[in-house]
């Protein structure tokens, strides 16, 4: 691991590293931030899913997150969004390839040789974070739109392993909308069955563990129609009893200017339920 | 004037406006909050001067300005920091032409014949945003590196213009240091007598108004043995009884993180400075 930028920022430290990924094959990098009481003991730690086109910057310098960590004590993890570097299959378009990884485990040829973004964010990350600050094993998640689908995916995958889950703007139904269709049509292949154990919608059905679901959504977000539709996430949650708070946010739109509007909330949520 | 982005942000609205700017005689691009309570009465402004190779974009995606700013009940505004277009001079560099306009009126061809970031931003921007916006005639004024030298220099030529001033990182005395000294001689010639009506640490001597300046400076800022030199406005300040609050922070770098670590106690001072 290289430190690669350090930042002081409220109190604490806003660091970037690159790290070699056994999972991802290849280099990677990934925001940390280190608040001011993590000198003192183990903290929690949010891990934070951006969205398409996204790296490891984005959250890190727009979303204004630090300032909450640093109230509550948590460390934030900010990992890019997909492989990248030599040897990654990419594609045209902003919504397949690098920047657009999704969050899963690619089963398809040539996608399969370095695209488990689920592997990586799920088991590699969190042991080297575990493994290299004071962090505690209490683990939230939270994400941005395809990184929103990617928390509740996770999430929801995974019970046991987080504790608090949120979500801005989230691809709740993948398998439904044309993001979703296209992505998982090259990693995972044409079986539509395939496809269902990385769509929250379909996910909650069966959940084994019923998290509390926090997800703010813009009512002015261009994607809202055809590629978000909450409507389809409280469906699902109430046909299968999950708690979700969905706050519908009028006059909002897609941007980081929304994540930055209600992070704090957000963060004061997870604060919430990782308090050990 | 043609409005060219428009976000909700903290109940608010972060605009981006494109003007006809007369003065530096191009097209130009300012960034505009407008806090909720702007709906309702007239609200003070503060400008916000960016340092150099930055657009209208880097305080208010990355500052974190407008919480605080919904806070106060302030109107934000962010110009670009140099003419730019078809027809602008430039020059190789960062720190020269586009990007670099530091704030001054340039005596010196080509760059007399758009450089007036001063004139443009003491007058014609002050009267556009007045005749456009819920605003007071109540200003402040703020900024960082190059900006910051703006932001102080401003102050202190057009006493009465602005009832609050604060700076980041701010070039104190730009005939003193490389930056300074490699603009200067471009836009202002050789003359070194007219480079001290733009170099704050001069002009303190001769005050007619003693504005408080509240700075605040990173003590692990890369610029700050060579290019910003602090001390060097503390013995002006101290020279003239002229008050100043000059913070050094350790620890705290030259960017965005170090601005939006104290951005927060900037507006809140503006914010008591100009309460009606």
């Amino acid at each position: 691991m290289q430190r690669i930028e350090r930042h002081a920022s409220f109190g604490g430290w806003q660091d970037v590293y690159e790290i070699e990924s056994a999972t991802l094959g290849v280099k990677t990098r990934v925001g940390v931030y280190l608040p001011p009481q993590a000198i003192e003991r183990p903290c929690p730690v949010v891990y934070w899913l951006s969205g398409l086109t996204c790296s490891e910057q984005n959250f890190i310098t727009k979303a204004g997150a630090q300032q909450h960590a640093a109230r509550h004590g948590l460390i934030l993890v900010a990992p890019d969004t997909s492989p990248r570097g030599e040897g990654v299959p990419d594609a045209d378009g902003y919504d397949l390839g690098v920047g657009a990884g999704f969050y899963l485990d690619a089963t398809q040829v040539p996608w399969n040789s370095h695209y488990r973004m689920h592997d990586y964010v799920v088991h590699e990350l969190p042991a080297w974070v575990e493994a290299n600050f004071p962090a505690s094993d209490a683990r939230g998640i939270a994400g941005h739109s395809m990184g929103g689908h990617g928390a509740l995916v996770l999430a929801l995958r995974n019970p046991g392993r987080y504790r608090s889950v949120s979500a801005f703007s989230p691809i709740v139904a993948p398998t439904q909308v044309p993001w979703g269709e296209k992505a998982f049509s090259a990693y995972l292949g044409d079986d539509r069955d395939a496809w269902r154990e990385w769509d929250a919608c379909a996910l909650i059905a069966d959940a084994r563990e019923r998290l509390p679901l926090l997800v703010d959504q813009g009512l002015a977000d261009e994607f809202l129609e055809n590629q978000l539709r909450p409507e389809l996430l409280r469906e699902a949650c109430e046909a299968a009893g999950h708690p979700l708070e969905l706050r519908l946010q009028p006059d909002y739109d897609h941007s980081y200017y929304f994540i930055a509007s209600f992070i704090g909330e957000h963060l004061a949520h997870h604060a919430e339920m990782l308090r050990g």
